[in-house]
This record gives structure tokens, C-alpha cells and sequence, in this order.
């Protein structure tokens, strides 16, 4: 895709929110670093899953907000592209990483019976694959509406993405089932987090469908970066709170 | 070799794998250093040199990466040599250090008696620099066919190649053969792992024999980078599982 000329504050809105990005995966981890022993050793994977998940994607945000800042120069009052080419696929390179942790991460606090965890473990990553490949080759592919290149990868993406988030919001609501009190507003809160980060994705991708190329570009950017904090970071403090309401539950207490 | 001209699909393919290849390598390691003390400590040391194998590998493809963009140049719709050399060396340094610990990693895992363990992490250590010598000697010669000087080391490099991989194979058949359920599942892939990632380096070697110069790079640039990513990052999330089994079985509770 072209990069479109952009305003001084279309351009400077990627720019700090992609630094806030950074700033919210890299000390968010931190965080799960330091508080990490407050949990219950048996908790304590998802924990650090959460951690790893966070690193991973605040390296890919250091290493988009780098292309970004190569990829315009300033000419009078505008931003235009440098010759340079923005290199959206780290966004994907990061997804292949991230998304199957997020995925264990929850199957291992929803508990999921022995007998077919690895098995869902399995499917889920799989499919996890296969939407990325997908999305990939739509984000790449130079098309921009329902019914080109951008839309079809973006309709088959769509089936496993599907499947993913169905099986997350059964075993989510399962683990719910037997909980009392605040440990099962947090699952709720989870499983509404879930949704909404997720569902968040595939409205992203469609912008361009929408918009001229100077708003989408900052729309997908922008949404993209957004669902990133919320969907790592956010999922991940979520994570630590069910980990340490558990860990409290069993009445663990640090040594 | 000289750098032919890429697509900027081409050099983008590399540019993004050996990015995803840093991700991969430094994050594993992180993940190895946080989840250490969940491993009993008699197990602890496979895991400590899986942690050492990954971030030096971490290192060197930092390194690479720079090399590789530092060796382009953008002109027109294409990626051109910029007269800068592309460092292929570093791979080699990297494999100098990390296949001897590989190798002794899995050797420890394998529990090899103590009276032969010393003389065979000994020969094994030996066949690996004399394999990595001929593999450098051959990669850096200039040659691109079966029967100069790339062919004739590297045919050379597959004598102790050989040797390495047939004493791995048997150690972990031995080491399987009184494991039973997960664990035996676990050394069963592990001894899979092991063919799969070291039988694919000869084959990307390869490459330049029966491609253009163009297509040989890219070819060799990502088969050498899913390679290092299974065989170490990879290996090293396997050499953790069961290392985390034997914990498990022997009934270690993390204090």
C-alpha cells in the first residue's frame, strides 16, 4: 500500500500512541515480573505467559514505531512517505507469537480437564495459523475493498477467528460456572474483555473498505495499536487478578 | 557471493523472519530465566544452557539483522546491493558456540552414564567444530555447485554431521526406553525435533545448487532462520517440558 500524505496530527497521533504502546507492554511486564511470587505457584504460568506476551509486544511496537518514523519525512505542513516502506508485517510477526500464548494463558486458568486440553490446545493454535496467514496476505495484499484481494483473505481469516473465539468464550464460561462472588465477576469480566478485543480486530481491518486512504491508514494504525494494549496488557492485569483471587481462595501465602 | 537484486517481497520475507527469529530467541530466553525454579534442581541445568544457547543466538541475529539491512538498498520498486558485505559469518560463530551446548544439553537430559559421559560430550564436541570448519569453509568459498568447492565441503562438513546425529539418536532411544506415558511422548518428539531441525540444515546448504542467485538467498536466509528457531527456541520449550515431567514425577514442590 501507498503511503497516503498525512496532517501533522494524523501523523503525530500514530506516532504517540505508538510510544504509549510501548510503554504499556514494556512496564506492564515489569509489573507481572516483580508481583509475580504474590501468586500461588499453580497460578503463577499464566503469569508469566503474561509477561512473555507483553515483551514479545513491546519489542514489535519499538520496532514499528522505528518504521514508522523512517517511513515519513516532514515537507512544509504534511507528512509524506520517505521512500521508505512501513513495514506493517511486524503486526503479524508479533500475532504469531502472542496470540497462541494468550490462548494457552486462558485455557490454563479456565482449568480445562487433562483429557482434552491438548487436543483444544492443538486446534486452537492451528487455527490461530491460519487466521494470521490469512490476514496477513489480505493486509499486504494492495486491495482496499469487500470484494478484492483485502476482502476475501479478510472473509477467510474470519472462519478460524470464529471457531477461536467460540472456544474461548465456552471454556471461559465453564470455569465460570462454579465460581462465587468476586472470582466470578472476573471471569465475566474476562470473558467480556475477550469479546471486545477480539471483536475489535476484524472492524479494524475493514476500514480501509470505508475510508480514503489517509484515514484508514491512521485508523488501522491507531485501532490496531488500541486492541494490542488492551488485548496483552489489559488481558494480562485481568489475568493476574484471577490468578491472585485464586491464590487467595487457597490460602497461599507468600513465603 | 555477491548480493543479487530482491523484490521487496523477497528482502521483506528475510527482513521479517529474522526479526520474528529475535523475538523468538530472546523472549524463549526470558521465558527460561522466569520459569527456572519451577524445574526441580537436579534438572535445572539443561535449562539454564537452553537459556545461554537462546540469547546468544539472540545476539548474533541482532547482528544479522543489522548486516542485512545495512547490505540494501531500495531503488525503484526493487532491493539492490549497497556495497556493503552481507555477513553471513555470524551464523557460523553463533553454531560454534551453541551446537556444543546443544548437544551437551540434550546429553544431560539423556541422564548418559557418568563413565562414558565425559569421552562422548568430548567426540561430539570435536565432530562439531570439525563440521562447522568445513560448513564455514564451504558457505564463504564462492562456490554454488555439487562439485566445486561448496559441494566438496560440504560434503566433508556431513561426515561429522553424521556421527553427531547418529550418538544423539541413540542416546535418547536409550534414555526412552524405560519412560512410559507423557514423558516417553515428550523424548519420542524431542528425538523427532532433533532429525527434523538437523536434517533440514544440509538441505537449505543445498539450495544454491539448484536455484538462481536470488532466489538461493532468500531460500538460505529463511531455511538457516526456521532452523535456528526450532532447533533452539524450540528445542529449548521441549527440553523444558521435560525437564518440568521429571520434576513432576519425582514429586518437586517449588518452594
Amino acid at each position: 500500500m501507498e503511503l497516503p500524505m498525512l496532517t501533522v496530527g494524523e501523523y503525530s497521533l500514530v506516532y504517540n500512541m505508538l510510544s504509549f504502546c510501548i510503554a504499556s507492554m514494556v512496564f506492564s511486564g515489569l509489573f507481572f515480573i516483580i508481583a509475580k511470587d504474590r501468586i500461588a505457584p499453580q497460578y503463577r504460568m499464566s503469569v508469566i505467559l503474561s509477561t512473555i506476551v507483553v515483551s514479545i509486544a513491546g519489542y514489535h511496537y519499538f520496532r514499528i514505531f522505528g518504521s514508522w518514523e523512517a517511513a515519513y519525512v516532514i515537507e512544509g505542513a504534511n507528512y509524506v512517505a520517505s521512500g521508505k516502506p512501513f513495514n506493517d508485517a511486524y503486526r503479524y510477526m508479533d500475532w504469531l507469537l502472542t496470540v497462541p500464548l494468550l490462548v494457552v494463558e486462558l485455557l490454563l486458568l479456565c482449568s480445562v480437564a487433562a483429557e482434552k486440553k491438548e487436543g483444544l490446545i492443538f486446534n486452537t493454535v492451528v487455527a490461530t495459523v491460519l487466521m494470521l496467514v490469512f490476514g496477513y496476505l489480505g493486509e499486504t495484499s494492495g486491495g482496499s475493498s469487500l470484494t478484492d484481494s483485502r476482502g476475501i483473505y479478510g472473509f477467510l481469516s474470519t472462519i478460524p477467528f470464529v471457531y477461536i473465539v467460540w472456544v474461548l468464550w465456552n471454556e471461559v464460561s465453564v470455569a465460570m460456572a462454579d465460581k462465587e462472588g468476586h472470582l466470578k465477576v472476573l471471569y465475566r469480566n474476562i470473558r467480556f474483555l475477550l469479546i471486545f478485543t477480539w471483536g475489535y480486530y476484524p472492524i479494524v481491518y475493514m476500514a480501509p473498505f470505508i475510508m480514503d486512504a489517509a484515514s484508514a491508514t491512521v485508523n488501522v494504525q491507531v485501532g490496531y495499536t488500541i486492541a494490542d494494549v488492551a488485548a496483552k496488557a489489559g488481558y494480562g492485569c485481568l489475568i493476574y487478578a484471577i490468578a491472585k483471587a485464586k491464590s487467595d481462595e487457597d490460602g497461599y501465602v507468600m513465603a
